[in-house]
């Protein structure tokens, strides 16, 4: 049996899944220097992110120390990596993590970036290979759940990635941290989805703290209008 | 004892509450005729506002008919509506009010309305009466807070209202009922909020079917870089 194709991500009240970045900045933080869009950009992400940055298995996972939380937002974000059996990700997401991961980089699977290069996989200690598809999302989604096997395929991001599969009708189940925080400017994650075509329907609701963890299927998909709405 | 100044929405995952809409599509409606427009728009706000349509406690303020769901989301219309002793809002929601409201508004307690007008009071049968307010947000809020007594005011809306009140940092809580809808474009809650001045606190969360009712307390200010952030 197949899995399925989802994404989960920490969202803003705002809508916005990460601060607005220059590359200017982007490249001040690769040179390890800091600028004051850097330390907003920061600062931003630090609220956004709060809620993992001090879980035990996020700690681990990317070698942040001993000790952390052990509640239930830590066994979400366990249980968001056991079931994923491989991931799909966008060529900035991939540079910016190769910058920021450790050695052993921390998914453990197969990794799909998507990407109009040619390269040689990459595997990392740990069991990530990192795998460069130049031929398309669809073709990215068939390999990886080739290798995700009965495991789920997680569109890791960024948020044109998942933008990409959601617009193709390809994401089965999507779960967003609602944090509250408010960006003003960022990477929106719905930004230009098609407002007619997709029906999300609640599924599950769970309140922490400081964020909400909601979690949406996409089984079906809406008429273009919906004649039999009352008019307000 | 005052009481707080709150606002309460139904807000799509992607951050809208209100679909795009159009000076004609909306002249059209007053002249009772319908454009592709005009459908659409009131097939995306029936979506966002299916929970409340079907409340007893809404069809009945609004004349609406009789019947109508009485569980949790009833209760919460109707709690919302009790705690309100006036409400605040902008020119543009009056006007599409004043043509789409029954004969005795659904407030039932003085209303503030934000206008350059200069007009008199007009008393509603049922105990609404419309003020209009030339002389700006603040002057408004100290007649409402006036007339609510020990009970709340509610800023209604629309959407460059509750910004305007946002911004100048009077709101201390407000209401989201997060809607499992995409508008793809519309009238943004938090468009250009400050990213920095607000810090909203989680403090109640409810699932129902098929929204996410969600309440944050803005009791504080956030620094402007708060520079104790851990870089990711």
């Amino acid at each position: 049996m197949a899995g399925k194709v989802f994404f989960s991500v920490s969202m803003s009240l705002d809508g916005h899944i990460a601060p607005e970045s220059s590359p200017a900045d982007m490249q001040a933080w690769r040179r390890d220097e800091t600028t004051p869009g850097l330390e907003r950009w920061q600062a931003q992400w630090g609220r956004l992110q709060s809620w993992v940055l001090e879980q035990r298995f996020f700690r681990e996972n990317l070698h942040l120390g001993a000790g952390g939380a052990e509640g239930r937002d830590n066994a979400i974000l366990e249980a968001t990596f056991r079931r994923t059996g491989a991931s799909i990700m966008g060529k900035r997401m991939f540079e910016l993590g190769e910058f920021g991961w450790p050695e052993d980089a921390p998914f453990h699977t197969p990794v799909y970036v998507l990407t109009h290069e040619t390269r040689e996989p990459w595997p990392r200690p740990g069991g990530t290979t990192f795998h460069f598809v130049n031929d398309g999302i669809e073709s990215a989604l068939a390999r990886a759940r080739d290798a995700a096997g009965d495991r789920d395929v997680r569109i890791a991001g960024g948020g044109d990635t998942i933008r990409q599969y959601l617009r193709a009708g390809l994401i089965d189940e999507f779960s967003i941290a609602l944090a509250p925080v408010l960006f003003g400017s960022g990477v929106r994650l719905f930004d230009g989805i098609d407002a007619d075509g997709l029906a999300p329907e609640q599924v599950h609701v769970e309140p922490s703290s400081p964020v909400t963890h909601l979690t949406y299927a996409l089984g079906s998909r809406l008429p273009r209008v919906a004649a039999d709405q009352q008019p307000i």
